[in-house]
């Protein structure tokens, strides 16, 4: 098994990065990571950190795709970077999953362009585990693609499904379509039409709309949802729940007692941010490719890195692919509406690709 | 001045509205508040408070639209709820402004079947306050349109920077258009459309797009979006603040001296609430009828039923309406898309009714 992972991307730089190269490989022998970057910045970090006997080979590639740039001409304009040469190995069958903690579009961008999407897949979506008040659930699509068609989040229905059962392990996993109401009927056209489709689809554990408050409570294991609304329903718990802890430090350090009222603040906090911490959970993955793409958070540290490599080499183990295309094809095959008709322009895929090429 | 407040709207029960009316008509001397419900209960409860010499009249209502129900469903078949008869108060022109802490849905239905749009407005929006680091921005819309088009966005522009100058009293409002993020180009084919609308509308202080995150930071006055998504933000907003103060109290508790942790968590809770405690802001208004619906939150108490009758008396001082119709017919009447062209069939307005009906 050989798992390719961007050295260059990610907040905290190459050493993070090779940080957790190295623990995955001490904790998982059967793995190749194929580091890919510089390979002078690589080997200088190797030495460092004391690398010997494990299997890293290195992969070079000069470029790096940097956080601001546009995804789609980043991934055209440099052949040579970390996230495209990446992305060639798997496409070219040398790794079966890519790893990045770099620029999500870009991760976006060279998979589907270099990777491709799965026969019979209309979209890959981006899945993300998300942190409710009993545990974990996953939602997708969390930004792939900001426009789509009911029978897309149909798809997402499949997929969500496969993924928490076979990679977090839970058995008969629900899934609802998030709304702005529980009741049948509820949404807007899209989740509307989703819903009806859904009720109808075959292998999954339908349980109709949700609220971000049922969400929060540990409600559902899947969300359905597209990746407009998707991003913007994480991205809005992430800066409610930022904003909240700052709020509360300024008021807890703000009574007659300040001092204990820190005190007891940092160490709550510290608790409360672990229990949210989803850095163990090894951050999105993008399904509906050729290969596996894992989208670590960009500021991951290495233990991150280390569980967005478990993550990958469980969806190699899991051959949660085979999964998702073995699903995909019998839906096709007994006629439900699956898989629709779409053309097969790489260029659609994502409404900021298309942007970008039009 | 005439306001017509459905008394039987609210968790807390008529008790608390007319609580309100009576600290409003203290507060308001020139305002008549209309107290529609059931005359038996107005009348137990305005001898048990005290209301004797103020301007509060009486308007039979038999029926009372409750929260479950459909709401288009509803204000047909009770032609004789207090939140029907109140809208009627409005469209007849005997009173200028309509106040309910009720079904929400329900006071949307009514105002729109009841009073009726204004005249080149497309779609009425349901505007709120949202609580910011720095202080309150408006969102708009919240609810009303589950599906929209560019120039609705574009309408929702102009009437909420409108409102937040002339109710809000911000020089200036900034605008901006909610997304998956903040550069021009990002979002869904909606957010990409009114983008360019919106930066060819005159009289607006447009800035682009925004994240959740620069909202809770304070970056914009007024959040533009359709009414899922807006729906969906401040319900995540919500239901992530009321988690995480979950959360952090289990956790302040959890310590070794938690009755110190206890105690300083419940008085940094309060604060906390009441620095995001909208109660003051009176609630969302519906936007774009010929006369005004105010709708408080269901947990209004007195305060926030006082708070929403002022924010009805302002409206009407400052003629928000005339305002909002006097810019609507103006960019009409440049030619701008502004009002484009539509069917003016009610059933249309939100999808909401639209299904129902169906």
């Amino acid at each position: 098994m050989n798992i390719a992972l961007d050295v260059m991307g990610g907040d905290h730089g190459p050493a993070e990065i090779i940080a957790g190269a190295i623990e995955a490989a001490r904790a998982y022998k059967n793995v190749t990571i194929s580091l890919v970057g510089k390979p002078e910045v690589i080997q200088a970090e190797l030495a460092r950190q004391n690398a010997t006997g494990l299997n890293l080979p290195i992969v070079p590639a000069s470029e790096v795709i940097e956080m601001g740039e546009k995804p789609a001409a980043a991934v055209r304009a440099k052949p040579d970077s970390s996230m495209v040469v990446a992305s060639r190995l798997v496409r070219n069958g040398t790794a079966q999953a890519f790893v990045t903690a770099g620029n999500t579009g870009g991760a976006l961008a060279a998979g589907i362009l270099q990777i491709g999407r799965m026969r019979g897949i209309l979209r890959p979506a981006l899945i993300s585990p998300f942190p409710t008040h009993r545990g974990f659930c996953v939602v997708l699509d969390i930004g792939a693609n900001a426009d789509v068609r009911p029978e897309h989040l149909q798809q997402f229905a499949v997929m969500g499904s496969l993924y928490a059962r076979h990679i977090l392990g839970i058995v008969n996993p629900s899934v609802r379509i998030l709304s702005n109401g529980e009741e049948a009927g509820k949404g807007n056209h899209l989740v509307v039409e989703a819903f009806r489709l859904l009720e109808q689809t075959p292998g999954i554990n339908f349980q109709g709309n949700v609220e971000s408050k049922e969400i929060m409570e540990g409600l559902t294991d899947v969300v359905v949802t597209d990746g407009f609304t998707g991003n913007i329903f994480v991205k809005t718990a992430e800066a409610t729940a930022k904003l909240l802890q700052q709020v509360m430090i300024e008021e807890l350090t703000a009574g007659p007692i300040s001092s204990v009222g820190a005190f007891l603040a940092q160490a709550a906090l510290r608790r409360v941010r672990r229990r949210v911490d989803d850095s163990e959970y090894g951050g999105a993955v993008l399904l509906g490719l050729s290969g596996l793409v894992v989208v670590a958070h960009g500021r991951s540290k290495a233990n991150a890195i280390r569980h967005a490599i478990r993550v990958a080499k469980q969806g190699i183990e899991q051959d949660i692919l085979a999964k998702i295309q073995r699903e995909v094809s019998r839906q096709m095959a007994e006629g439900t509406d699956l898989a629709g008709s779409e053309s097969m322009d790489m260029f659609n895929q994502t409404s900021t690709l298309k942007k970008e090429t039009a």
